[in-house]
């Protein structure tokens, strides 16, 4: 087993018993970009001088902090002060931010190696797409918007990444990509130093390679993991299809119901969530909030760089979401928030639900309509709530399949306890259909 | 008559006409603040040199927009490329952001002429606060935590200036330093580059010398003002003391009862409003939306930079708000909003309120205590509505008083309309008590 094999949390315990050096771990990540990063394609900039000068000066010192070491890819629409920040835009080509992004600021200071920058859809929103392939097989699509962030920690390039959801675009990438992901309650953790896409919604979240991994992060995040498992037997489970069910396919059909089977037998309590009807229109009322604070969101760059920012960026830009309807939108999902946090409690603990309609698609085929994209993440990430995507096993086409574990507002804490033993329970082989 | 006394909106007129350059403009302003800035000192940094060479440029080259050569300030936690952004913080002494913040580019483009950076307490929020002095009369206070760019507009250092509102910070300055102010509805502009303190309450507004001033901002900002006046007579006024009338003093009694007298002798229909009871806890739930966002807005600098961090920032990063608590608030705040703007409509039009407690207190006092301070504004600004602020003529010490105008949310446009009438009724030379 090579080092960059290793998940974050087995190889933050090697370099603590000083069985690995931060170098070793370094110089085997960098070995696993150049042996696959010509077919993903998964990073707009690596520091690959810096990160070897980096890892000696941690192998010197006392250990940083919980990430002391851990190799981390970040999404390159947050601010770096030592690498360029992108945001897949012509108009940020090369551009030096003088300082982090807070996110990327406290995960350096508890110790993180900062890979590099992976690519994104233009500034997480729309317009350009990147190259980036599917981390598991280069044929295939790694989901958008954190699509370098995500097929970098599935193809072994980085232990760990951070990224940000809006609509669908870190819990989508972890399930095409067979990873572990965690967007913690919106406002737990500072986006300042990320692009602004609608700040109601926009969340910075990460990827790792176990739910050990995504509750190591949050620790760094003071989101404190209960030590005590909660089990799976006795667990109330709401298995829910939602409001979008029409979109899903046989794959993603599969994997929810495996999951489903796998929890049962070893005793949960997994009964179908009818959502309430007040939630239905929570995915529509996200669009509008995302329409109408993107219409703000990119006016700067509308007026400063017209030529330069993609069509799609300028028609949202040019969007006609009026006041009324985005007022509405906001108290609209303040009630969904409350009617949906309301149904935690003695007869339920957890919701399962879809992370992506199936298996990724074909690269070849383009970025799918946004709509479809995030149809099953967008009223999660309006809802505000934690949510986490964990592989199942593998489709038919030898792609992951995966399941996302959501809980109420706040609760980010208890939900990855859950999670951990919800991961160990469902993961097979492979998920027939 | 000087160039630099000018309104921004008379100043407009003449460059458009040709009668004045932005040079001249520019000259006078920078003679201004040579005369004032040792005693007032409003500005953290002032950009002399490359003021009158970009003057030069604007005169050259054809109209940039409506703001073309104007002079503005920018509050110091509003990051600007070509002048350093210090936030009033020894971590960020002299620090150079590598580009604009939004709100800053768009004004930029606009054809605006930054003349510096204003005074401000640290990151907006308290820490240090800065020595500046009231612009009318440097024995006085000149309100924070805008401080630096409402003693500039008032002391006739800047004719426009950007500040920010997460309490009471743009208001109260206004009604102390006897200028107009203006807090947009939260969301309307972008907040990307300016330093996050509570994110769900961060308001990007400005201050200008009149109600056209305030209108010409707005329309940068894409918020139009109906041509159509409304006019005075018949118009529907709410005369509220609200939920925290126990802290008004003589003064603040006298301006807004004798700006009440003047509209209901100018024909308006001016009757006592009594806020619905749901709104009695909205300074409270804003209270800990402040403190729980705090808590993670600052966390960054708490990591990094723990000695170089004001003790009271310290406070508010190790602060006890629980999740139940922030949810709460979000949760409380969002009813509050809808019955709030519910009121508007067929019996009101818009809600006189005072802006501060009164007159401005003695410089030599030291900064009020937080809640005190922002106490007539923190509930508007957690209710995301629009606000002016407009003088209503000098009380008993020789400082201005001031009144609160308020809409619904998304009614801008509507509001300043409203403004400028209101504006022309309530301004006398004196408020007598």
């Amino acid at each position: 087993m090579q080092p960059y094999e290793l998940s974050a949390t087995e190889a933050a315990g090697l370099i603590a018993a000083g069985e690995l050096s931060c170098e070793e771990l370094a110089r085997s990540t960098l070995m696993r970009i150049q042996e696959c990063e010509s077919a993903i394609r998964a990073w707009s900039y690596v520091n690959a001088d810096e990160v070897v000068r980096n890892a000696r000066e941690l192998d010197k010192g006392i250990p940083r902090g919980a990430l002391h070491g851990l190799t981390l890819g970040v999404k390159d629409m947050i601010d770096t002060f030592d690498m360029p920040t992108s945001h897949n835009s012509p108009i940020y080509y090369g551009h030096r931010p003088s300082k982090d992004a807070a996110s990327v600021a406290i995960v350096r200071q508890r110790g993180a190696q900062i890979l590099g920058k992976t690519e994104t859809a233009e500034f997480a929103a729309g317009g350009r797409f990147p190259n980036t392939r599917n981390g598991r097989n280069p044929r295939y699509s790694p989901g958008a918007s954190s699509s370098g962030s995500a097929a970098a920690v599935g193809a072994g390039m980085a232990q760990l990444a951070l990224a940000t959801q809006t609509g669908g675009s870190l819990i989508r990438p972890a399930a095409y990509n067979g990873i572990h992901g965690f967007k913690p309650t919106h406002g737990l953790v500072s986006t300042e130093g990320a692009k602004t896409f609608a700040p109601s919604l926009d969340t910075i979240g990460w990827y790792g390679r176990s739910v050990a991994d995504l509750a190591l992060m949050a620790s760094v995040f003071r989101i404190a993991v209960p030590e005590e498992r909660p089990g799976i037997r006795g667990l109330r489970v709401g298995l829910c299809r939602g409001p979008n069910w029409q979109h899903i396919e046989a794959g993603g059909e599969a994997a929810l119901l495996a999951a489903a089977r796998r929890l049962e037998d070893a005793g949960a309590i997994v009964e179908d969530l009818d959502l309430p009807e007040e939630l239905e229109r929570a995915t529509a009322l996200h669009g509008v909030l995302m329409r109408g604070e993107g219409r703000v969101s990119f006016f700067n760059e509308y007026v400063q760089h017209y030529p330069m920012l993609h069509e799609g960026m300028r028609s949202l830009v040019e969007g006609a979401v009026s006041s009324a309807d985005l007022i509405q939108a906001h108290d609209g999902l303040a009630q969904c928030r409350r009617v949906f946090d309301g149904l935690f409690g003695k007869d339920l603990d957890v919701v399962i639900t879809p992370p992506a309609s199936g298996e990724a698609p074909l690269a070849d085929a383009g970025p799918p309509p946004m709509t479809s994209a995030m149809v099953f993440c967008a009223m999660w990430t309006a809802l505000h709530v934690p949510c986490v995507a964990l592989p199942v096993g593998d489709g038919r086409d030898g792609l992951p399949l995966g399941v996302q574990l959501i809980g109420a507002r706040g609760l980010d804490g208890r939900l990855l306890a859950i999670s951990h033993d919800v991961a160990e329970a469902v993961t097979g082989d492979d998920v027939r259909y």
